[in-house]
């Protein structure tokens, strides 16, 4: 028997930081708030992303084959926590905040310290989530300033 | 043409915790720092973990389908550093550092905050890594402090 309390315990003492990522297709974008992200490759640069299953992104960067991730600056933890909403609550989450648009067509909110694109080259259902990975395709550093983590922002998606 | 500083820099400003990752398999035993490591789901707790494909440790979690994640304290920055560097070099990792077997048969260190034992349920190979993915089965806390995270180690395992 898994011990509950442990597997909570010991699952949020990793480490996480916090970012916003990005997709787009067919006029239909959207932004949300990730934790569960880590590089997988360095030749070549590739990284993966865990997205409930549920969630509206998921077809969207299914179909477009594309997402961006984002790091947030510590300044930014009440945008990293609104931008965590779903979709179905919050509405259009990027009408009222500045973004330009990546030369992949993905938005990029103005308030991040910069941004990777990733092609989509595989997937896996992992439990109620689906993990993504996907090959660094564009990369731009567009602010200065450390990484918004978990642990400063106080939020808690693990355990 | 994808920027190649910009890409090091924007992954770079990922954050990663540092983890010691244990597998054994037929009296074959190894462990290793790793920090390409997250959470994937909720239900059932999945974890994933990117292996270096041509590393010692890769047959051996295939083998046995098991692998234990296990975070350092922030006192164990050394440590976490000796057991970064490859077997072929390192030689037996495990003989000299106290240590007890999990549940499951995974060597445990005493110098870590805690683990969880993880059984392998799918794997894609991503790049010049393998990510493994895998069901937690057990945990155990076993000390107190903070997690260690790359960024205070100033370990750079990224971009």
């Amino acid at each position: 028997m898994l011990d509950q309390t442990a597997k909570k315990a010991v699952l949020r003492l990793f480490t996480y930081g916090l970012y916003a990522v990005t997709c787009a297709y067919d006029g239909n974008a959207n932004v949300f708030t990730a934790n569960w992200i880590t590089q997988t490759s360095f030749d070549p640069p590739m990284v993966a992303l865990s997205v409930e299953s549920d969630s509206a992104s998921l077809p969207i960067i299914l179909a477009s084959g594309l997402f961006a991730v984002a790091p947030f600056a510590t300044a930014h933890r009440e945008l990293a926590g609104a931008l965590g909403k779903p979709r179905s609550r919050a509405g259009d989450k990027l009408a009222a905040r500045p973004h330009t648009v990546s030369p992949s067509g993905l938005p990029i909110l103005d308030a991040t310290l910069g941004y990777v694109e990733c092609r989509v080259t595989g997937r896996i259902v992992t439990g109620d989530s689906t993990l993504i990975v996907g090959e660094v395709i564009g990369a731009v550093l567009q602010g200065e300033g450390d990484p918004l983590t978990m642990r400063e922002a106080g939020f808690k998606h693990s355990g």
